[in-house]
């Protein structure tokens, strides 16, 4: 299954890099889109209504400030929807997290945290979802972890060393 | 012209009653609707499509939490939406605020505070922009400061009493 | 009618460039003054009392800290009054949002977000109320909002080329 | 497959019973259990260990202050893993949002809300997540999702009536 | 000299009572007054103006939510003003302080804190103001102190006891 | 009669040059001194129980993260204490600002603000405390802020020209 | 060795009783003083300056709002001073805890967290420090911590019966 | 007796390098080692698991984020635990704060401020902790604080002079 990548505006590109880079590295198929929850209204409803149908497992939405795009998604499909609160504005973040997480009952949305761990986790999350049903990409996701357990390692037998 | 007072859920009706109250009391043709951009989308979409041609004049939205709903509404019409942070929960409305103001540049909400004083001002709000047009309106709303005005100068002598 | 733009400092001016260019580009008649609730509370007040008999249809007020500007005019006149917390200072504009969206009830100020979407929402906001009575001006925000639409729909277009 | 749901205390019973109830109202096999990543770490770590042998599909992790449940269970397991962040003590769940979410590259957290909302939907996410492969779920969130929309119906009838 | 007590609305009254009594059981001619910076601002600015001439030595002024009544008075005298931030609301006061103690640079306020404390040591330090002129002042301070501080040495020893 | 300005560390020099310059264009008699509530705790009490005897009207204390400089020189003293509270670290002086501002009742601080309008302010504050008792130095404070005045003007009519 | 337990006002005693009984249950000589920073600061000094020579082992300092008690006394022992910011106020506790833990380098406090887990902890932390030289109390220290362990596997146990 | 210094990442070097340098100052036998609370969990609970028996004394811990080394390692021993929130992210060590210092009832960590002074005091806190059974570390500990009192007298009198 497919993930897709939402991003309210191009400008968040940079801060969401590492989730597009992890997601390959994954080899996980990914469609990076640009929607807005306020330009394009009309467009997400449009993109998350067929989500399932064009084959998604997963919709990974992005956004900054009063950050609305998860949460516009998740009013849309019944796939599990991550959202990422995009760092940077007068705030920090702090807004945009607030406006991703503390969505009503009823309507999820898995949100990771602000920052380049963040982006990077959002990919990892939807590995996690849609390896329930892949071993392979499990495997792939066993290798990510230890790499990361082994560039830990090594630190710490540089420090001591 | 109508202002219509829009809210995520009625459990928020206890906090914007106030708002009703003072639209009523000033002689404002107002509409009340349950409507939530989250459990609803289509519904809020299509409501503020057609406000225009149905005659109202400025939208009130009211919210808490990932307060989204005002935005929603802004995204669909060129009417002023009024956007209403409803206080409470873990956050007592900080969430509300930020979601309802922090708004990308191109859809604007005007936030009034969270609060009671929120839900009184943005009846009085709308009703000043609608007093633009209407001498008789305006008015109503200077009698209504005047009101104000002349409450605080009798609590002030009747403190000095 | 016209709007005009207040803000406490000529420091400011960068901050809210981006609303007084919007109005321009919308063809509103805009006059930018600068004048301070603390430094010259007189003038501010001559100002709005004055605003509605010198054509002014929307007062914008920007001020940052403890920034009691728009709450000022808005003590002064029943025209719509749009406050701009200006982003900046040790606490980034969190002190220039609260003081300026807290108002008591009965004294409104409609409250735009912090940075510099902020200020162009102003100025939208601004448009859209003297638009309620000038269908061309809604014309003109209507092709204001399809142009931010193209713009997302390019980047989208542009990210998934 | 089966959901865990660990609580960190169980005076965090009542703050999540919303999430039990509603996955068993998706006749979701859920396993309820009281773990604390400081008082039982060993626990933690071997009932995480052996989730997937188990038959667990997602973790739910429920813990308030300084909220490390969620994260030492998704350290331990490459399971999707949802961090409820349990609202009240003296910050009111601040503490416990930023220890849940603000997870380090590589670990990640799918976080929900504070207050009953995101424990609702903890549960609602589980579900979409395991709905993924089991599409008879699915029509059971579909089902859920429409009678909250009929609710909000009901409450815009009535408020109209 | 006398000490004006200003509060934005007699509902604030409950919370600078501490004031007042602090300031007659001083003995210090106190002077309390209701007035609004947004409904009242032509009685703020009148008597703020007339304040030094009607034996005015220190004007203590009161207010919650975006509280600009210290600084309008402030923006009107050459007395040493202080600001009282009026505990409550959604934001317990954090929007009074920040509002009240975030003066711009020319326009001094003297804030105490939030809370009762807060409303206790402004009349103290209006009276440390006033007693640099007025040595028995000073005497009555000295008494007032070690008054505090023998209820310490007694809960002292009472604990100990 | 003289003014003490404290800080707790010569870094924060920078920090309150503002207020020291403020003191001298009033012509005050200004004493500057680094201690230090922690590292020099008996040299803050010996200093500040000989204050007044010393020639002292008012003493400013500045300091920034857990800025407790400013109360304990109110600890040891009738005379009018302003506290500065330094921004920078962390959290840009909101540490300072509570640190400082939210004393027990008993022993008041006068706050100003965080940022370089604080340290302006601070030496505002301590010339409108003096000037009760000195007509001339009053006469400098108009001066003062007239030429603040002034300048708000000027920019008024460079942006209208 | 002895542990003192000190806070600032009597009034915070119910905060910390956990504090003072956990030291009791653990068999550790306790003192319990009042005493305040601010209106006792040479009570402070002197105990502290004399609190080696007269036994003690670790100092706990319990204060609410700006608490300087914890900084206070470490500004005059080389022992470990533990910081309790207590709970309430219109903050929440979030000034103590900044007044407490942001201390400038060269005098460190030991801080625990707000609540009543803070005052827990204060407790087990001042044994923790004296059971390194005294291994029975390290016995006593693991007892405690196996009953707490316990009571998570006992509450697990019945929410699984 | 030995200090451990536990970093969560390498990254994290530069940030509490002041806390190695401040004990080798002391001539405390130091440990330095990168080990993770989420990467190697294991590693972490054997590591600590086995502290008392390697001859450690106190354990310092830093990390930033959810910040979860402090606790983790606190839950494995009965040795004081010293917690530093690291600063930086996108919340500025805040959310390290509150991760590190509201831990739960029953597992203490003693946490110094977010900052280069929290390092410090780290290193600082842990001396004390051993000079308890050390006298000849307590002179070291004498003559640091002597050294710091110095400094602060030196920038009193230069900038006296």
């Amino acid at each position: 299954m497919k993930v897709a990548v939402l991003m309210g505006s191009n400008s968040d590109l940079p801060k969401i890099q590492k989730c597009i880079d992890t997601l390959k590295s994954l080899e996980i198929e990914t469609v990076v889109r640009v929607m807005s929850a306020h330009r394009t209204p009309e467009l997400v409803a449009d993109f998350t209504d067929h989500a399932i149908e064009n084959g998604f497992g997963v919709i990974i939405a992005a956004a900054g400030g009063a950050a609305h795009l998860a949460g516009a998604v998740a009013a849309h499909t019944l796939l599990p929807v991550i959202g990422i609160p995009v760092e940077g504005g007068s705030f920090n973040g702090m807004d945009a997290l607030l406006s991703t997480v503390q969505m009503p009952g009823g309507i999820p949305v898995a949100t990771v945290g602000v920052g380049s761990g963040g982006a990077t986790n959002a990919a990892l999350l939807a590995a996690e979802i849609l390896a329930i049903g892949e071993p392979a990409l499990r495997e792939k996701l066993a290798a990510d972890r230890a790499k990361r357990r082994e560039k830990v390692l090594a630190a710490d037998a540089e420090i001591q060393g």
